[in-house]
C-alpha cells in the first residue's frame, strides 16, 4: 500500500495533545482548562492544537469521544421553536442510541458510572456542550435554566439506562415514536412548564 | 471470645444457597427460578432454604443485597391514595439514597451498568419487587401498568444517576424537598395521566 503524506509522528503529537487535554479537562473542568496550558503540557505550540482539533469545544469532544456534535444537533432541535422541542429532543436522543454509534453512547454511560474521572468528564460534557447550548436557545429565565437542564438530563439519562442498559420492558423494545410520545411531554414540561 | 451456638457450617450452607439462588435468578429470572431447584443445586433440603431466607421474594432480595424492603415501603406509599403518590415515591427514593445505605444503592446501579449479569438482576428486582407491587396498588388498566412502571423507573434511575453519580448541579446539592416538588409531578403523570 502506498504511504500517505502523513508521518507517524503526527499521530504521536495528536495523542500527546489528547492526553494533556484529558488531564486538564478532568482536573480543572472545561472552563478552567486553557488551550495554552494544554499545549504547554503536551510540549507543542498552541497553534498546533488549533490545527489538529479546531476550537476548545472540538478538542473536548475529541477527548470524550462523543459520537455526535452538539453544535449541530442542538440548534436543529430548537430552530422550529419551543413547541414540540421535548419530542424532538427525545427523537434525536433515540436516533443516536439506535444508530451504529449507540454502543459508544452506552460505553460513555457505563464508564461514567464506573469511574469518578469519567463521571466528571460526562458532567462537563453535559453542562458545557449540551445544557449551556440548550439554555441559550431556550430563552427562559437564566436563573431557572440550570435546573431545567439538569431535570432534562435526569429523564434522558434514565431513559438510556432503562431502555438500553437495564432493558426493562416494554420500554426496551418499544418503537422509538411511542417513546417520543410518552416522554416528550416530560421534557417539554421541564423546559418551559412551571417549576413547582 | 465465647463461641456462639452457631456452627461455621451454617454460614457455608447459607452461602451455598445464595450462590445457587444467584445463578438460578440470573439464568431463569425470578419467575422461572424455584426454591426446589435452588435447594437441589445447593445440595440442601428446600425446607432449609425457607428456614434461612423465608419466602422466594426474601431470598431474591438477599441475593441482590437490596438495602430496603419493597414489601414494606410500597404499600406505605400507596396507602394514602393516588393523590401525591408521585411526590411520596420521590421522597422515599431520596431518603434511601441520602441515608447510610445510599452507597449500596449506588453500588447496585454501578454494577448493573457494568455487568450484564447485574443488569439482569436489577431488572428482575425492579420488575418483580417494585413494579409489580406498585401495579397491584395502582388499580390502573392492567394493560397499561407495565409501561407506566417502566416510565417511572426511567425517571427514578436517571434522578439517581444525575444527582448521586454524575452529580450535575443544581440537582446534586438541592434539598430533597425541592427535588420532590420538581420531579413528583412527572411520576404522578406516568402513574395516572393519559399515555399520549
Amino acid at each position: 500500500m502506498a504511504r500517505t503524506g502523513r508521518r507517524p509522528g503526527n499521530q504521536d503529537t495528536r495523542e500527546a495533545i489528547l492526553d494533556a487535554a484529558r488531564s486538564a479537562f478532568s482536573e480543572r473542568g472545561f472552563d478552567g482548562a486553557s488551550i495554552r496550558a494544554i499545549a504547554t503540557s503536551a510540549g507543542v505550540d498552541p497553534a498546533l492544537v488549533h490545527h489538529y482539533f479546531g476550537s476548545k469545544d472540538q478538542l473536548f469532544l475529541a477527548t470524550v469521544q462523543v459520537p455526535i456534535n452538539p453544535e449541530e444537533f442542538i440548534p436543529k432541535i430548537f430552530e422550529q421553536g419551543i413547541d414540540g422541542v421535548g419530542e424532538r429532543l427525545v427523537r434525536t436522543f433515540l436516533s443516536v442510541w439506535d444508530s451504529p454509534v449507540g454502543s459508544t453512547a452506552a460505553a460513555l454511560l457505563r464508564s461514567a458510572v464506573q469511574h469518578e474521572w469519567s463521571a466528571r468528564m460526562l458532567r462537563e460534557f453535559l453542562v458545557t456542550q449540551i445544557l449551556r447550548r440548550a439554555q441559550k436557545e431556550l430563552k427562559v429565565d437564566p436563573a431557572e435554566a440550570p435546573v431545567r437542564a439538569a431535570l432534562v438530563a435526569s429523564q434522558m439519562a434514565g431513559l438510556g439506562m432503562i431502555r438500553y442498559i437495564i432493558k426493562v420492558e416494554p420500554l426496551a423494545s418499544m418503537p422509538a415514536e411511542d417513546v417520543v410520545r410518552l416522554i416528550g411531554p416530560t421534557i417539554q414540561r421541564y423546559l418551559e412548564g412551571p417549576l413547582d
